[in-house]
């Protein structure tokens, strides 16, 4: 008798029929005694279609009627899931983000949640019914208006429900088997990750891989909510992603997987005074116009001089502000060049136990090596070695990496079933 | 400077195009320098096709949910239609049923309206706003649940607005020109009505005149909003609706118009005990099968022997309850026979001032001999006349009717535009 949380994503109730599985699934859970809690996302292409009229009609849409357009899609899938249990004869009741008490700080499309008061949740599943909750979308009760939560806000509703609930587990179900440890379409002997900390998954998400959200992951780890991601298309057991810190301490490194990334740009700033103070002047130029920095490397060596060269990447998205916004700057600076390389890739190593063994950086870099593949940057955290590579070259090195730590599995594990949902 | 409630309908909205015909007509108001209120319905077909997705999940859906799901349409209308204005330049704001305080009984698919509290409709457009309201749904405060409010719930909402804003004028935008006196499809010469009070527009809408939804009428007539219901495809000035007693008190009798209905079917009771009790017994066995009934006739001559017949006209839809409970009071009531008729229709004629003019009945008779059509029933109102005659003749009886009471216009006017919405 546990308290489950499931999360579907929009492949999994893409059409009625897929929402009849979902149901079938819901339902065989509930009548094996468990209380289950489930949140949903809109059906399929349902954002995509509201994205797509709303971009006809203007460019410059504004945020709050944004948001309320978006929560409809949630409100259709809630609403016609609840149906379908009904009609198997399990009591279900949907709630709105509102009325399941997701409580969110007004950011339009990218709201953070701040509280959850799920009276309503918990009193239905108390009378036995399933509780049927939209996701990506809560109150801000200031101004009583509906916020959205951006990408992925599905997976952190139900992360902050499960939280908030007390939830045995949060059931992530998605169109794949679970985690792996790389990309399945690139690395196809690519091994399901049975189970992995909330550290590691984090620095998967945040750099490439796509299975989950990163603050939901994040909200996990903060409440010691379990994580189970798994297949809606299937039985098999998914990855478990575990929160409890005695598990962290290993002896060996532990190599989890690997994460790319094709949506970053190398800007590389030629020539700035190595001084104190200039550094941070270009990242604080670079913070006022919005500029996320992801892997920043400083190099004296090759410019000498007294000058400094600094090597970043950034978002896609963030190029023409970053390149902008330091032109601009080239004079105050002394600023002799800069170089811009929108074709390359981040390869991104994430286990437990990686900095306190040097040779997992050199077998990582004789890899690549091998491979013939050059690298541009290097940087590195606790549990992660990232590489930045020639775009055209990343896969290769995907590959070459996975098999020189052994990860490749003996046969073909890891199957697609769907899309992808939000 | 007028403060103006604008309904748009679901044909009025239809796609993006028609999206911007309103957006453009609700700008233009607003540029003249009145304040513009608008109430929009689901886009198209939307509801319909949330209705066949539910229907097919299941044929007994649970009431809380189907509202939420179909609350979902005008949620993307409302959205949308911000967006479109907000592109032109004119700041617009959308609210949710519940946002714009609109407050129900708490009765699924059918709630009726029991407050309106428009904060923040009226602060929105004192900041210079168009406010721009989803039709057709409430929020039950008692539950926090939302409620919808059946169709032709988005015209409720848009009288009800305007009467708890102290509107000027409701504008209800339809695909039609404004009321006829009679059906343009069945008489093409039918004239547009210029002005008619809203007693005579109820009894209109009662009988089959499907241009208005009655509680939107009855709420105009009980708070005095002036309603203009025109067209959202021209610029044409349509038909007022006024609800000032003065102007109804007429010399003459003017005809309005001609409605008509196939919807009903007729039951006749045959031989019921002519005592004081029976008929009472009868109608409240009806009413407790929920059975909604329309014309009541009793005729003691036709039976005799202290035995009389009653015939009524019913819904369609109430026809099977409504035989079932009488059948099974057969000996109890000693009814000798049910004698039961589909294939009926009813023809309305209303004006002021009818019954004080019998000459008005005569004429209504003989317009209808000439044209050799049976009678079945009458039944009549102050302002109205109601016959029932063969449903396959009530078309030929409209237009012979309608010239008889020189109604037809010398040129063709009515225009169609599209369907109907809600």
């Amino acid at each position: 008798m546990a308290l489950v949380v499931q999360k579907y994503g929009g492949s999994s109730v893409a059409d009625l029929a897929a929402m009849r599985r979902v149901a079938a699934r819901v339902i065989e859970r509930h009548n094996a005694g468990d209380t289950v809690v489930v949140v949903v996302s809109a059906m399929g292409d349902t954002t995509d279609e509201l994205l797509d009229m709303a971009g006809e009609l203007t460019d410059n849409p504004p945020a709050r009627e944004m948001d309320l357009l978006l929560s409809a899609g949630e409100r259709i899938s809630m609403s016609l899931l609840a149906l379908a249990i009904n009609e198997a004869g399990v009591s279900a009741t949907a709630f709105t983000g509102a009325q399941a008490g997701l409580r969110t700080d007004g950011q339009y499309g990218q709201a953070s949640i701040v509280g959850v008061v799920p009276e309503r949740v918990a009193r239905a599943v108390r009378e036995g019914s399933v509780a049927i909750v939209a996701g990506f979308q809560g109150l801000d009760y200031d101004t009583d208006n509906v916020n959205t939560l951006g990408r992925g806000g599905s997976d952190t509703t139900a992360v902050a429900l499960a939280a908030s609930l007390g939830a045995d587990v949060c059931e992530i179900y998605t169109d794949v088997d679970g985690l792996f440890t790389a990309d399945p379409r690139i690395v196809p002997t690519a091994r399901r990750i049975t189970s992995i900390s909330s550290e590691e998954t984090l620095e998967l998400a945040a750099h490439g891989a796509k299975i989950l959200h990163l603050r939901a992951v994040e909200f996990a780890r903060r409440y010691h909510v379990p994580l189970h991601v798994r297949s809606s298309f299937s039985d098999k057991e998914g990855t478990w992603i575990h929160t409890s810190k005695q598990e962290d301490t290993v002896e060996a490194p532990i190599i989890s997987g690997i994460a790319h990334d094709r949506s970053n740009d190398k800007l590389t700033i030629v020539g700035v005074r190595d001084q104190p103070g200039f550094a941070a002047r270009i990242f604080s130029l670079l913070a006022g116009a919005g500029v996320q920095i992801d892997t920043i490397v400083q190099d004296v060596a090759t410019a000498g001089n007294g000058f400094t060269n600094i090597s970043l990447t950034i978002p896609e998205g963030d190029a023409a502000a970053a390149q902008e916004v330091l032109a601009g700057a080239k004079e105050e600076l002394g600023i002799s060049d800069l170089q811009f390389n929108p074709n390359v890739g981040t390869l991104s190593l994430v286990g437990a136990g990686m900095r306190s063994h040097p040779w997992v950086s050199a077998k990582l870099f004789d890899a690549l090596f091998q491979a013939g593949i050059n690298i541009h940057l290097i940087s590195s955290s606790e549990i992660r070695i990232s590489v930045v590579v020639d775009d055209d070259r990343l896969d290769d090195a995907v590959r070459a990496v996975h098999t020189a730590f052994d990860l490749d599995a003996d046969q073909i594990e890891a199957v697609v079933y769907g899309g992808t949902g939000r």
